[in-house]
């Protein structure tokens, strides 16, 4: 297996080349031999050596993104067929090792395949560099991959998401009161009673009667997932 | 907040206590007050934190374990139920700051919200010390968590999977066929075609027939997967 091109590429010299060797492998290919190892492990471990590079550089990124809209960005970045696609950018489907059946039933095109080989190649180089060696590899692949800070995925405030839920599962709507105010005029908090159709009811307070709406549906929200 | 106590638990001495402030600062909280941020930041990054280090730990431990029992060991180590006792070993339900709302519909107890902050707060240790100081707090507090090698848990193998998924599907069952060998008599080659019940046809080789078959149960189920 030659595989100075793949180690040029991803500016990770490997120390045990057996990591690498062994991240492309697929099992139809270790199906076939005796006492070697298939990349499954690798990939178990390349995955979430990926998950956390990209939720920091995500976090880092965009100080001002939620939760919610990291997680958007974070799926965009690894889902399968983008992975396939840097598989295919370092040339993985030309090294990678198959099992005869998988290659003649074209198992060297799938898009799973080569996103698992891509997966377990970043777990190769995190046991063979650290967290920091696979760190960089990874950003580096992904250095023209993030969106730009005014292209964020916009995701659903509490209220409009209570509002869709509580029309799907009663076919009514939350009804908000606003009850009550208190402390000194400049730090004044405000109560809303958001009711469900079926008559639970949950209580924000907020700075603003916006934010109590918000922490109100935000509480009937989790009481209805958790149910 | 008094957090020496939390900080001496988890060994970890923060350099910027405000990473401690915030992983500890629900988003009911940070709803009443002005310009203090929430948790939910944190909690995305803890919660990749996490997985890697269990998914590391785990691929160490079990040299021999394949990626499916991985898989399952650590949904096992990091449910929301085991995270939420983990934060009350820690007194974090003590230490959080809720909003009112929050507060008195008990949310100081709830398991999600338990479990949440403490993913925030591996995420804030992270992020104050590096992957090895995160790393290092993770092991110890999951040190006596992992099952013994002869506990693992099972996971079907790929034609026991393929049948009852078969079964799901179609009411039927996959044939097997030994439809050739290969190869010289040390070391011989077994070629086996399973059909499904809908007619497609995927051939396993494998150096024993056993092999053969997992083989081509493992593309049928791909196959059926990818559907």
């Amino acid at each position: 297996m030659d595989t100075a091109e793949l180690q040029d590429c991803i500016h990770h010299r490997f120390a045990q080349v057996k990591f690498l060797e062994t991240a492309l492998t697929h099992s139809s290919f270790a199906n076939e031999q005796s006492g070697i190892e298939d990349n499954e492990r690798l990939e178990f471990l390349g995955d979430a050596v990926l998950e956390l590079c990209i939720s920091e550089e995500g976090f880092r990124r965009y100080p001002s993104a939620h939760e919610g809209q990291l997680t958007r960005i974070r799926s965009q970045l690894v889902k399968e067929q983008s992975l396939a696609g840097m598989a295919r950018g370092l040339k993985l489907d030309q090294c990678i090792r198959l099992g005869r059946g998988e290659e003649l039933q074209g198992g060297r095109e799938r898009d799973a395949l080569l996103a698992d080989a891509f997966e377990a190649l970043l777990g190769a180089v995190f046991l063979d560099g650290g967290f920091e060696a696979a760190r960089r590899t990874i950003l580096e692949l992904f250095e023209d991959e993030w969106p730009a800070r005014a292209m964020l995925p916009e995701t659903k405030d509490y209220k409009s998401r209570l509002q869709e839920v509580a029309q799907e599962l009663f076919r009514d709507r939350p009804v908000y009161v606003l009850s009550g105010t208190s402390g000194p005029e400049h730090e004044k908090l405000f109560e809303v009673d958001v009711t469900l159709p079926r008559g639970e009811r949950f209580r924000g307070v907020g700075s603003s009667v916006k934010r109590a709406e918000q922490e109100a549906a935000r509480m009937g929200l989790e009481f209805l997932e958790e149910e």
